[in-house]
């Protein structure tokens, strides 16, 4: 069969060219600049924001090589985003490995550059202080909403003195105006915390927690019809952390959680993002040399086509999501 | 406890002989000759047909290895398949690695001579490819049905020009003549496809496709009753690529895919086959140099001995499908 | 926020220690003597007891060493059993890797020294055996009920013509009146046996075992609220073999067993022994040298904490079990 | 510093883009056209002619992975290549993984297009096999000298009935004429053998063979003089498969063979190639599936460095062989 | 060419049968019983002699994996032990994993029919002590010599209280009578001990110990010497413990000691035992769970073979050792 | 045979407590005050001046679990340094994760209470940025002589605009006066470097670089021998990089580099240092989840025994360096 593509930003063909082969590309997908695309697949290569276990800043890179396996039409929805929309991979944002301060100006300015191109992003971190920039490179006209899935609210003050790291973005993001908290909503959070007083800020400033309890208990379609409400029609931003997912599935994360969604759930949840206005998008905190099998990376590929499928679905008013 | 077996062909005694001692062989089982036997339990260490990543062809081996840690009595049927049949190993089928075509001659072979001496065959592969001359070599009288668990639908027409390899055996297979695509089932089928036309052959000729997005909103019964209804009680294949079964409980497989079955849902639905006329069985694609940690023949291992057990029911009148 | 312990069995600040920093400790925790504290952490590094694969020796240093990952306050409950209770890391019981019969003696011996200080034992093993010489340790006034989470029943009467192994500790336990079968309940129990008659004696003496099965079909509460009442309000151990959870989540384990417990139902179930009169506890079979990647541990790690957060709602009358 | 390169095809400054970050090409260098530079580096994925274990068809992405690791300058002789030349990664041969036939003809179209543009490949395999049609695309005027490393000689006339493989790539090549038997040497040649005969062909045709002994005996310098003094001044091609190195270094290769080169060794070796008249060159077999260290692939990409430098060393009469 | 075998004893045609293919058995040679063999190669799985991290048991079963790659020929020597010699593989002896006394036991019976039906044994461990109860099976006439490469000079008097482990065999095979220490050496000796008196026992009894120091100063070819003139043409055992090789070459095994033999070096020092009368041998301490990749096995295995080919020299008068 | 210790800071019996039991601290010693000790073993769990590959961080800790391997005697010396001196572990220096400047400051400060207690430190990193604080800590009276093992001469000026970092601190520690260049020699170099003007500011300064191919040509004597001239007989550091040892002996480091030395080389220089006046050392960049192996670990804590020992030997005037 004979296809004839809308544009050049296509996949390359797996029936001609081995998933083995060549430069290992977002989803195979050309090199171009941002402002050629629609939707920017960029890698932010920076961790510099862990506590703890390093690694995430390998992630753009393993994700690339495991994409390879991704394919090309959605089989739920039918959706095709490489025929929708423009995608393209469209390099990794320029980072300090040494100077966490800098890193934050240089990646906003890459941010910037892309929207100002017209482009949305959708990123593949890096750990989660990566949203930070990301958000503040957005530039939105009136502060996002927020769907977050995470195992971790990461709205804490500050840890070791320090105001700026994966544990803080979304405080930072809502102090700067970049974040409506009463347009935001984190799901799967769990696991002990260090504090009993840990939830307090979040909760005073109006942010919806659906601990992994609750999501349990509820199931994935009441839970997004609620987050769907929440964020409403206005432009919101879509934060994935892979240890969201449940570590047998993500074991290369620098702070697993057991208990966590199992990928099925993970699909469910990204395919009921589709139709909202999603400005943005990331993935964060796969550190491939926490799994040297690849599967976490494979996962976070395979997670990726999902919210960029669900970013093309509004573009396409025919597709509904399912 | 004194137990005089009704036949020589019994595993190695785990409480005599340590499951780790002594040159692995499937479950412990003698190395018999195919007509001495009921069941000839076969490898086809053959990857010739894999598009993406190999190493199909050491499955057998390891899951022999694995499968020391089989055990004898099915706790829930009370099912003892080596005292109620002759079960044994009998070894792998010949292959050439470097010619795929010889392989198919081979192999069929191969499995003509196990049914003329009146054995049904459980294999381990070997990528997909194996299960068509198997299928050739089975020489039904009549097509058969087809069970079919799987993440891959498999029924493409041809991959880089070549119309034998691992994405195509079912389609091969019904133009044959071999399976009756009336009674064939597919389950567990998901993930993105390469194009939006990639189930119609299947779909044309009649092949019912469950996918993964079903079966979860179904269930492994009210599925396994539809899939009893299609295949009836004529002869019937079944065919289990480990790639049905969720990358976390089986990694090491060439074209992993998220969302899979777990394995209690996998044994739910073997478990569904009892009392069926299967008339040979597969279990493929376990690639071992893709998963260290040996879970995936381990899972491999037990899914064969569930597998070995419904072939088993029929055989003992008395004994129910649970 | 300045938080003043009630005590000086705290865990390190890991917002000021790093994780990853300094000798591991079971939760970062003092290293003290047992008489000093309410519950004492303790590792058994003992696998002469294990028939097949070995390695839990080096299970408590593992565990030790992924606990760093633990926290403080349970985020369902809101306990904190740091606060509770003085909860310390009491070392290792002496064993005799060489000498099976020695290291029984050994580690009863270790125990009645822990009990005779007034502490409660939660203990990190080892292979099962270890369970034998700890409840003769806790030299129980009345035979003990037992909650037991494994995928195995482990009451065997012998293997290999020896008594004393981790297949065998529970029916010796109760043949030495340790433990009372009527008030023994095991969950999770699945997979082949190797003799048709393989619970008859578990059965017969009036130990309950709910298999897998059983467990899928009724949900955790439902089970739960069964143990419950078996235990009833007397003095009860909790014995957590890592081998019920599901391979996937923790592969590194001498006999795994596919279809088990997923965390979150693991998580479930501990949950649901708050407010019981647990007079011990222990979590075994962790074999680290099975799963290089450490989530095995990390699993062990997080359920440690689970339990030790159920031993802890009794001393805090004013907390239900969620 | 400010240094002005002498043209575009400079690898990225790994003082201002971390090594981690961005696609991985070949030793960081921009993607091009064969015809735009001096020496192409190339990848052949391709591992059909494997009679064991496969997977270096994943070898050139792991190796432009592993090789950001790669710096500009060699420390001995002070060559940068990339001052010296215009040097580029010119992506992967066209290849048919599932037809060995169609793939020799693929690349054989491959490298006459390089050679046609007027560029040298360095290439990266891919097994042995790839070394045949790679010579054939060369269409050399005169057959070439070979310098081979290598732990197998490769000259079998079949394997399983079939003339093309990765045992059999030398004797085919001297058949067609495309190397010259008396300007052949084999260095590292070791291991048992399948036959006492083994080497009668290669011996009866005039090739030198140098046993691991031998070198091990007589030293890098005395084997290399001899080497450059059997082929001479004129044209010649190098072949380095990665098992010629100890599996200690290079584990990740589907034959290995102990007691082979210490990269020291190795090194050595390749820096007395410099001055030759090298027509092109090869390094193959790195199987990264059998190696998730990726040790293999880093030690390729070095030795890949260093072939690089020797390649380069004739354009630059000043600089001496070290 | 076709090669008309000497006896039924070969190893499968790695042309015509891969590598891959079938059960694994050592060397890919026939299953057959101890009278019917000239050389029994037989696996000893047992470790309950370990003081720290056990593993071994698993050695005879991965190693007979790991040795389908080795071949027929000695590529130095053109020995072919198959030609030369009946070896088989004779199974493994019977242990019981939790009783080391009663293993003891079983495993001198086992080596005592062995040698009773006139084959010697080529020993794959298990741990070292299980040289002792082979040394009794093989009731010398007079006491062996003894060759031995270790780390470890296993001369310990006891440990934990116990006589009989794996740093003991030989001081307990001394004073059985069954080796004489005037013609026992001991090679590649290395690492710190526990004690300054270590050595002080082997010393007396006139033990030779080479330590790794010496044997780097003095080489291969001169301690070989002098080992030969110290056995002299007695009948002799040898004993090769994996960790006497470099943990790099062999990093699983329980006790690594950096600084060891190089594999070449290994080589060279197994190829000049050729021509001695040996009474039988063994490779002991590979522990596959401590090796995911392998390696260890296969230096083993490729070990075995130059044990192997030494052996057979004698039988071939005509042979020199080179 | 009974001993009894000069003072209570002995490692734990091998003999009596397994070596795989207990929590793991630096070769099995008691913990302590710096104040209490001669020779303070202590962790820098810091890798914020890591530009690439990170890790290093955790160190310190999976050097204490390997450790537990160390024995007590060296085997060459005899040196015993428990018995000569007072050594414990005294825990690790404060850092913090997310702040390279102050960490520097912390770990200043921790080294310089260790000084002012009139221990020496002997320190387990950490990246090689840890090596500058540590010195500043000793506060030398005159700058200190420097012996330095590592691929890298880690003499840049700056890195990504970045001055302090792990490519730096020989050039700061000079700059401030903590080294004086005339006493330095760096051992081992090698690689391909950056820029040709690599090591124009070392060699301007006086730093004696030796790269290893002068090292191989010369050996470990003849190179000892002049570093032990050049920093003569007054107080010198001792810095010892891991990625100095050959990658395939210890691979878990960020930047690796093949051709290293090996272990066997590694001893013998490191006991070439005995009777120097060593004022303190370190052994850096041992990245453990690089290699889950555990090898490099154990590679680095038995190098931590040697120079252990060559600390020890000026103690003990009675020992010459071997």
């Amino acid at each position: 069969m004979t296809r004839t593509p809308p544009h050049r930003f296509q996949p390359l063909d797996s029936g001609a060219v081995p998933r083995f082969a060549g430069p290992a590309t977002f989803m195979r997908l050309p090199l171009a600049e941002p402002h050629e695309v629609d939707i920017a697949l960029v890698g932010v290569p920076f961790d510099g924001g862990t506590t703890n276990r390093t690694g995430a800043r390998h992630g753009p890179r393993e994700i690339r090589n495991q994409s390879s396996l991704v394919r090309r039409v959605h089989h739920v929805t039918g959706l095709s985003p490489f025929d929708a929309l423009r995608v393209a991979d469209c390099g990794d944002a320029p980072v300090n490995p040494l100077d966490a301060t800098e890193s934050l100006t240089l990646i906003e300015t890459f941010f910037r550059q892309i929207c100002a191109g017209g482009a949305r992003p959708l990123t593949v971190g890096g750990d989660h202080l990566v949203t930070l920039p990301i958000l503040r490179g957005l530039r939105p006209a009136a502060p996002l909403g927020l769907i977050h899935f995470d195992a971790h609210s990461d709205t804490y003050d500050s840890f070791f003195g320090n105001r700026y790291n994966h544990g803080t973005p979304f405080r930072r993001a809502v102090e700067e105006g970049l974040l409506d908290p009463a347009r935001m909503i984190q799901i799967g959070i769990r696991g002990a915390v260090s504090d009993a007083a840990n939830y307090d800020w979040a909760r005073a400033v109006g942010i919806r927690i659906v601990f992994m309890e609750e999501f349990v208990a509820r199931g994935p379609a009441d839970v997004m019809a609620e987050a769907r409400a929440i964020v409403g029609d206005r432009p919101t931003y879509v934060s994935f952390d892979i240890d969201g997912i449940d570590p047998s599935m993500a074991p290369g994360t620098g702070t697993p959680e057991i208990g966590g969604f199992t990928t099925r759930e993970a699909q469910m949840l990204v395919r009921l993002l589709g139709g909202l206005d999603i400005a943005g998008a990331d993935l964060v905190e796969v550190s491939p040399p926490l799994d040297p099998t690849g599967l976490t990376a494979l996962t976070g590929a395979t997670m990726l086509f999902e919210i960029l499928c669900a970013m093309t679905a509004r573009e396409r008013a025919d597709v509904e999501p399912s």
